[in-house]
């Protein structure tokens, strides 16, 4: 693999000999990989990994808005950063990652990560005008710009259906429209929402109406809604997109809306198991993602590939439902292409940019595996790889952290740690 | 932790100091634990590793077979040292394993690793009279008994109801009720194989068919038809128990049957996921297990734990139906009691034997946990074990196996693979 002027030149037998003075590093028993693109990730909720394990999806959201409102924005960086620092170790070199401080776009930024930072908003109270809000919001966004370096991109993400107003989502979609934003959002994520926003019923109606809230029901699916006020396209990225119909599927299609898989979030919050075969098998370009610590824990692209394809296999019966290299190119190409990069990054092709990573194959768990696919998918984890390049810089190589204090990042997470 | 005479003799507060000459080793930031227990396994097969990735039960059953008649019992012994290997890097100091050629008992003691190694027999047509192939199975079991060691015991297995005949059967039970044996045996793995036995009909009866073999409908259900026969007892482990009705859990309950969860397994080769939850509610003794590294791949006993828990919370959309802790207690006291071995390892207590792991928390998948459960099950995987004893006996340390001949048993492995 030739890099220069960090894009890929050549490869393979295309290689000719290095110039003088061009550094040279021989990898081992290695695979060498475009880097991973974790399309879904909350990076500022990092430090509260496993203190919220074993709640279903409604309660443990609301105790992660109870723990968050503790947080500051430092602290929120604090975390974020510790994020990064596990992205950077894991072989993921791209993030699509939603965030309510604007924290994550600086720690993706020092971390020296490619992406999309989506700065959240949120408001379900259908009396209020958001005018104001959506101003600071238009606000913050060029803030985030400015501060977010040439790597990383800013993004709008109204959360969900259920934690915004139509209005709200109508004003966003209008601020994407005029800033050319790509958007973000939890769609179908559980029963319960595709219930609340067909039916105004079940347990998210009960909130509301705990809260004085108003909802009229729509009668129809979050996707349907979402299209209707104009949310969807193909700038636009749904996460999770689990309880999603087959005219849902229609409608993500045709607007070339993509998708982020989130399986071990889903699963670990008893949520489900997304249609991810079918979602592909439609031609959607879909990404995976690890979401948050606070329901992924570990943020290891590895196993939610393998989560990726064993769920779909448990859940359908089908052992054609996924193979390995279906599974490594969601996490690479599909990835790029759900955060609309996938002409500069994702595959490894000379021109492309050199965001690059090296996995050790030699592992008392993937050896003797002759099929790189599957050592990757099947045995691999992030413990396995070796170096990463962004940009063809090295930013990890063998337990080095080369752009970032890890050290540091992690005092000051133990800080905040200690404090929560 | 103080360890002498190859037990644990007091831990904690109760830990005086150690006696002049006698080794102190500080963990650093790590967890220590009751050594992991895979209850299921066939270390026989781990050449095979990303051989036969893409195949629904049935074809890789046969293909696997296929694969198996091209070994002798050298490369038999080669395998099962690199899976011996593999389980001793990722902190499993006790297995349950079934072998067809016998080498997984060698291999095993070998390693050091404590276990049960399950003599396999097999043999579908009826017209067979079986004697001889009994016999022979007795010698075999005491040559296997004699070259063994004292760590591991031998058992019996009878591959599975679809693969042994009721006459075969029947005379596996006479022989591990003489002998005293453990039994094992794959049960209600596959819906079909339910719908063989309770109608004689489907995939298998196809096979039967096609082979001119007869089977008689049994009209009931695998678990029913073993008790039938009197396979199962307290000294039988079933693995797998994915097709179980009601009544099967409480023939297995009441008969103290032991079962061998398998999640990863049966999720590739899109068989389904069992109903641990059920199977643990009822009290019935569970363990984990990997299976072989035809199915499983990685054979990592972490990840065996995390997908226990999160395809029942993803199956069964409940939050509550598994957590950390009870995956922890599953992988070590579990499959302790499903092997028998309760009362001398799967937890720490003084007076227990000394098969003690070390696992590091300090990675960035983990920190900043602080529950150490939610970080063993949920982020750790084998990588991060640093130390593990049998006995006392330290036969792994950061990198260095020390009592296996590693690079010896790779060399072996990386012949015979290079030659299938």
């Amino acid at each position: 693999m030739l890099v220069r002027n960090g894009r890929i030149e050549a490869m393979g037998a295309d290689v000719s000999t290095a110039a003088p003075g061009e550094p040279v590093e021989d990898l081992g028993h290695a695979a060498i990989l475009p880097g991973l693109v974790n399309a879904h990730s909350h990076l500022d909720y990092t430090i509260f990994r496993g203190r919220l394990d074993n709640e279903p999806f409604f309660p443990w959201i609301r105790s992660l808005t109870e723990l968050g409102a503790r947080l500051q924005y430092d602290d929120f960086l604090a975390s974020a950063r510790l994020g990064a620092l596990q992205m950077i170790r894991s072989g993921v070199t791209a993030v699509g990652d939603s965030s309510f401080s604007g924290a994550a776009a600086r720690a993706a930024a020092e971390a020296g990560l490619r992406g999309i930072v989506y700065q959240e908003t949120f408001g379900p109270d259908p009396s209020e005008d958001y005018r104001e809000q959506i101003e600071a919001l238009s606000e913050r966004i060029e803030e985030l710009q400015a501060e977010a370096g040439e790597r990383i991109s800013v993004g709008v993400s109204p959360h969900s259906v259920y934690t915004s107003s139509e209005r709200l989502l109508r004003l966003v979609a209008d601020l994407a429209a005029d800033y050319g934003l790509p958007v973000a959002m939890h769609v179908a994520e559980t029963q319960e929402e595709a219930e609340f926003v067909e039916k105004g019923a079940g347990q998210i109606a009960e909130f509301y109406s705990r809260f004085g809230f108003d909802f009229d029901p729509k009668g129809k699916s979050p996707v349907a809604y979402l299209h209707d006020i104009g949310l969807l396209g193909e700038k636009t990225t749904a996460a999770h997109c689990v309880y999603v119909t087959e005219d849902d599927l229609d409608i993500l299609a045709e607007e070339h809306v993509t998708v982020a898989h989130c399986p071990k979030s889903n699963a670990k919050l008893a949520v489900g198991t997304a249609p991810l075969d079918r979602i592909v098998t439609r031609g959607i370009l879909t990404g995976i993602g690890t979401d948050s610590a606070v329901s992924d824990n570990a943020m290891d692209m590895f196993e939610e590939m393998r989560f990726s394809v064993l769920m779909q296999r448990a859940a359908w019966r089908d052992a054609g439902a996924l193979d390995a290299q279906r599974a490594l190119e969601l996490a690479t190409l599909g990835g790029a292409s759900a955060l609309g990069f996938e002409s500069e990054i994702g595959s490894i092709e000379p021109g492309k940019r050199a965001d690059l990573i090296a996995v050790d194959l030699s592992s008392s768990s993937v050896f003797p595996t002759s099929d790189p696919y599957s050592a990757l998918v099947y045995s691999c984890t992030s413990a396995d790889v070796i170096l990463s390049l962004i940009d063809g810089e090295p930013v990890y190589r063998r337990g080095e952290f080369l752009r970032t204090d890890a050290d540091g990042i992690r005092q000051q997470a133990a800080l905040l740690a200690a404090r929560l």
